[in-house]
């Protein structure tokens, strides 16, 4: 059996290629869009890839399971399990027509990739539908399980949240039945021997827990002694509370991420290649990506451009502040152009239509700035009566001690909330150090908000108290 | 805790990152020489790299512990076991005069980086001086370990030989109590938790054991379970047996990597960054490694060139055939020379002075061909007795079959071996499918051999009986 992580440090996400050296085949579990990365690596290691598994219906990106099934043929391995809202609908939409091969597997079924079994085994809570799949390397000759691919039910530390279906897709009243599934599955999960390997899809900074740990895997055992949420697990009711406390806001793109997942992901064919263009060029209505420093940013950017420098944030604030339908246009250098453009259809932004050298911008006309002061600046502009402050932190954050009259809404969630944005005044705009601010203060002015940023944020405006 | 491996693909060599998130501190464990990768990725996560730790003293690449200590100042954490003759003898050469900050470390010894509780376990067998790690993420509350960095001790599926102090470095009859010593050494792991990650310092294709497997990790109940050797361990006559037969004959570079990681390794400073030559500007003398596909190669090469395309045989071939005082000249794309003179300095050849076009190859004066053919071809050959056979493959595949007569060097001892090499005749080379065959006739030319490959090895030459 061959093992390998393929892990996406933005996301924080994992996929897992899983193959059999003797008939040459492998399954990609939870893949992502861009699946050009798994083929080149099961080609590397002499794998064709025969099927493609997804533990759930994903929200914080877009699945690449049917784009292995239109360009490999992969077979697709999915959950029967949940009921019908969250049944997949695209298994009947194959390009051309027809259906993609496919197998719907409910708990306790099985199927092989060469020596390599995989079981499913349903555990509902972060999703109805989630599965975990157990793996077996019969090839090898061993008769137990190797270890557990478990999605977004168990993580390194943490367990996956189970508000996304109401916080996120808007299914009120979904929150707490979904906490006390998870409860129950998690005290199926600590019966799992000790020894069996814990494959997680996700890894510290992912949307879809609140404490991951940033180590790579784990095993049973050591969650069984050291994972505070499923220690809880025994007392449902304490932990229905704490695990639906202090979860951060999910971003404003995992509702369609879920949907799109559900519906069938549109067909990539090839990650695409924008062209060079010039300030000029930018198609009128496109959302442009300004991936420079903030610093650059503030003091000169396009009319309407967005802040979005290429670190780990970049999905989500692309997700967050782009809409699906829009042209897109990136300032960007041409070497970094396919690292954002990867980032960008993972979570469903394809219509990337150039790029513009950042060293282009300088001369472009009519360039705008955006304000920003410091803590000593801000206090007085907060004195003068003349601003109204918006705390872009999460609501965990803002809880803990913010400024007096302040509005919370989390950065991630401005585009669904613009409507609670405070109208009439201009803005003074702060999170705790002036990062997620300098992105909402760029789409914030975009939207026709006057807008100032706090630089050093909440941080710093502690430090500057008289 | 932060946890990161850094693999090594052509080595299969795991190096592992682990950290503090509080104190912003981390260790490296088994770092390679190009010493920047760890460097880079400790600061794109926020540390600072602060400790160097050795499993052991390493036989198949030049070890990046020194490099560590000389670039960012990281004290050393090495073995203080084993006895005299495998001492580290490097920690008071300091550049510029001194010590090296260091820890030598006795069996139970530990040592913290933040919250991170490193405690070294002796686990002679592989070498005498030989230590695991055990892992406790004290910072996150954890009370019990995590899991145990394995070195060469126990990989996924196999355990480390113990047979290379005697056949790679010389020591007469280290072989066998070498063996029983890993015999106890196992005896003990088997009596570790089962929850335990195992973090082994190789995987598949690493010439330091048999059999590993091509998972990256395991847990230590998995190893208990399903492990032959590790299984075998308990009766210590059969494992003695089983462990010393069938072992991958060891490159001819180990005794020297083994030498120089005791003694100290050469500071490197930074990754050498050759400058383009013309074919005619390679020094006189100077080793040339020629990285294109073997069939331009055969059909036309520098005279003296050696046949090393950039696959996971690079490091071996290079380090079998070129020795450290030579001067290195690549035939490589300049895309690909950071990553050959990478694969270069680990296994200790620093001097690569130039790497010449591919494209310039053809139009270069007095290029050489290499003779080959096809199994009808040989059989033609081997019946007229104008050739002698010489079988390259390893003594494991030679028993099991070989063609009549012939004389049996692994290629990768080709160098300690040369006296054996049948003389008075030409050479018929041949090894399984032709590929390692290829690098053993361009270094047999070049010292001076009349050679012609055997196209598709010992499996066409099988296939082709009349």
């Amino acid at each position: 059996m061959l093992f390998r992580l393929i892990y996406d440090d933005a996301l924080a996400q994992a996929a897992y290629l899983v193959g059999c050296q003797r008939t040459r085949e492998a399954v990609v579990f939870d893949p992502e869009r861009d699946v050009d990365r798994y083929i080149d690596l099961a080609a590397s290691e002499g794998l064709r890839i025969v099927g493609a598994a997804e533990t759930h219906i994903h929200a914080d990106f877009l699945s690449g399971t049917r784009e292995l099934c239109e360009r490999v043929g992969a077979a697709a391995y999915l959950s029967a399990e949940g009921g019908p809202d969250w049944s997949y609908r695209w298994l009947t939409k194959k390009s051309g027509g027809g259906s993609y091969a496919h197998r719907l597997l409910r708990h306790n079924d099985s199927f092989d990739i060469g020596g390599v079994r995989v079981r499913a085994v349903h555990t509902p809570g972060h999703t109805p539908e989630h599965l975990c799949f157990e793996i077996t390397d019969r090839g090898s000759g061993a008769g137990d399980a190797m270890g557990l691919i478990s999605g977004d039910f168990v993580f390194v530390g943490d367990v996956g949240r189970p508000d996304l279906l109401e916080s996120a897709a808007g299914q009120v009243g979904a929150m707490e039945p979904s906490a006390r599934a998870l409860a129950r599955s998690l005290r199926e999960f600590n019966a799992l021997p000790e020894y069996l390997q814990l494959w997680p899809g996700h890894g510290a900074g992912s949307a879809c827990g609140k404490a991951l740990g940033a180590v790579p895997q784990s095993t049973v055992g050591y969650e069984q002694r050291f994972n505070h949420a499923l220690a809880l697990a025994s007392d449902e009711g304490a932990f229905v509370r704490d695990i639906l406390s202090g979860q951060p806001e999910p971003p404003a793109y995992f509702a369609r991420m879920k949907r799109e997942n559900r519906d069938g992901p549109a067909v990539l064919g090839a990650v695409p290649a924008p062209r060079p263009i010039s300030a000029g060029d930018v198609p009128n209505g496109a959302a442009v990506l300004d991936t420079r420093p903030w610093e650059q940013f503030r003091d000169g950017h396009l009319r309407g451009a967005l802040s979005a420098p290429l670190d780990r944030s970049f999905p989500t604030v692309a997700g967050s502040f782009v809409e699906p339908g829009e042209d897109i246009a990136l300032v960007c250098e041409a070497s970094e152009v396919d690292r954002a453009v990867r980032m960008l259809v993972r979570v469903g932004l394809d219509r990337v239509v150039g790029f513009v050298l950042p060293s282009m911008i300088s001369s472009a006309p009519g360039l705008v700035r955006t304000k920003e002061v410091d803590a000593p600046g801000a206090r007085a502009l907060v004195a003068s009566g003349r601003v109204a402050v918006l705390d872009v932190r999460r609501g965990a954050e803002f809880e803990a001690g913010h400024i007096d009259g302040a509005t919370n809404i989390a950065h991630v969630r401005l585009g669904p909330r613009i409507e609670a944005v405070p109208r009439g005044k201009a803005l003074l705009v702060h999170c705790q150090a002036g990062v997620r601010s300098a992105r909402a203060c760029a789409y914030l002015e975009k939207r026709g908000f006057d807008v100032t940023n706090l630089a050093g944020g909440y941080a710093a405006w502690e430090k500057a108290r008289g």
